[in-house]
């Protein structure tokens, strides 16, 4: 960690996949809090998905980052200084509105996703404020809640399913009583997905040519509640799939990192959700931020209890940012993606 | 009407638009009832955009017309023969279990869609329990209260807007206090949805370069509530139309009459849907018998007191049943197509 501030700035939007030198380094001068403000080093700082809508021209649900800004970003981190009252030196904490560097200076006035958060480190590792305490987690648990309305018995498909959301998705599945099936890239990480309590799963890069099939041994009597992290031709083999009154949660499309600015064609399955009667649903945890401590509630309290595993892949140094999220879009990471910058107080 | 009981059966499945000689008419002796039966005579015909499922090898969610079938349809017709205690010749009834002929043998026993239900001639003319108070009318009305959740003051967008479905969701979203706004094919069915209450209108034909801003100028505050009949390039603009936390009726696929078997290809909609936080839902009246005569009851309330108006575009002779069903899947109609077979009583 050095006195000055390395930050990584967005040098050009990407024109595809994105490649290391979309971002540039730039020290800077570490800055110093305004009345009313904290100064919060960086401890873990983390890469997920959504990031690519913020690396685009195209509009989205939230602004993008300007050539030359400091990339957009959550962390978890520890106040070094303080101004306000209610925050104090060595406190820990939680927010989205970081960004890819090493010092920030924080509003504890800023609302929403951009707030920030206690992170209590008897809860767990503090950088599970970041996977299955933080955002993701939370995702998986209030998206199941408000669409997936599981059932016991129901049979549950996940994309991405040893990703940082998928982990969770698959677990609270099991803890309802569901069958829980995984999708996602190599043995590996399958076999962790079992180990977690996933029931079946299916590679889908071993099985690309015959992946409706091979979800179909998976899911004999078909998906009620697809969560689809991923789009692509996972989405694809899984509309091929569905149950009566199937529910599909629409949650990422990582699977178009690569061709993210451009129209996404393919196969369309309209007849599929007529069919099938089924309820397909965009799903954004920005919108849901007054039921979030509920849902870490619940995550923390499985977890406590051995109902809720998880695995993070964490690379060192704040130099590996880039690489870090291309690893997250190009499935090579290994579960949560995270990259430290500085010393854990609570390892 | 003759004696005899012509029939129209499936001489092959189509391939790609129906056409005319995908049926032949067959002249058979007119049935006799068994006991507990009665024989009924069409007096009109429905045709429905359903029916072009029911002649594709293709899974579907019903069962399909056989080679050398009858083919499947509704009627509204009158018992003239009765060995059913409960039924007496006179009786005016619907069914969508009669099928393309003059005369017909039927099960009163039989429960869901093929059952028999009373028509009453003081509800309006008794071709209406084929359109706004039968099951087009119905699918409307159940399908907006499911899925629509109409709020006074949002945009609901229909497609095939002069169709038998469309003419009724327009009205019941102005009843609501909602804006409607009309898609379809010709500047006359727009200036009667203009008649029936509809604020605006887009022509998809003359509009075909230019349907995502042609429906973005009708709808500038973005979709709510987007009542899907046809698929196709209509989808697609209103797709890229959505308001925040829009819900997608996905009812009908008329569009795509001509590439049935075909798996349907195009632009896909994935994250329009996750930006959008919106729903879209698979419907199908079959599933909500149990309803049907609240919602008969609403909609004869909505025509009695100048509510709801309807058109209708009846062609004359059975001989004519597999044009008219053409001209639905074509456009070529105007309003609710129908066949009259044999004299109205109640004209």
């Amino acid at each position: 960690m050095s006195e000055m501030n390395r930050a990584w700035v967005l040098d050009h939007y990407p024109d595809g996949m994105p490649t290391a030198d979309c971002w540039r380094m730039e020290e800077r001068a570490r800055p110093a809090p305004g009345d009313g403000q904290v100064l919060a080093r960086s401890i873990y700082l983390s890469v997920d998905p959504y990031m690519r809508g913020r690396i685009s021209k195209a509009a989205n649900y939230a602004a993008g980052v300007q050539i030359g800004e400091v990339m957009h970003g959550g962390a978890v981190a520890e106040i070094a200084e303080s101004r306000h009252p209610d925050w104090k030196p060595g406190d820990l904490i939680e927010t989205m509105g970081f960004g890819w560097r090493e010092w920030a200076v924080l509003d504890p006035a800023t609302e929403g996703p951009n707030g920030l958060r206690r992170v209590d480190p008897a809860l767990g590792p503090i950088h599970a404020y970041l996977s299955y305490l933080g955002m993701p987690g939370i995702t998986a648990w209030i998206a199941l809640e408000r669409i997936g309305a599981l059932q016991a018995g129901e049979t549950v498909l996940v994309s991405a399913a040893s990703g940082a959301v998928g982990q969770v998705v698959g677990q609270i599945a099991k803890d309802a009583g569901c069958r829980a099936v995984a999708v996602a890239s190599s043995p590996e990480k399958l076999a962790w997905c079992r180990e977690i309590g996933f029931d079946a799963g299916v590679d889908y890069r071993a099985e690309a040519d015959r992946l409706e099939d091979a979800i179909r041994e998976a899911c004999p009597d078909g998906i009620d509640v697809f969560f689809d992290n991923t789009a692509g031709p996972i989405h694809d083999a899984a509309m091929k799939n569905l149950a009566q009154n199937a529910r599909i949660v629409i949650c990422g499309m990582v699977a178009n990192a690569g061709t993210f600015d451009q129209p996404d064609m393919g196969e369309r399955h309209l007849r599929r959700i007529l069919v099938a009667r089924a309820r397909m649903e965009g799903f954004l945890i920005f919108d849901h931020m007054a039921r979030w401590d509920d849902a870490r509630r619940a995550l923390a309290a499985m977890a406590a209890d051995g109902r809720l595993k998880f695995k993070t892949d964490v690379l060192d140094g704040i130099e590996h940012m880039p690489q870090a999220f291309i690893n997250l879009l190009t499935g090579q990471n290994f579960g949560k993606q995270l990259v430290q910058v500085s010393e854990d107080p609570a390892a």
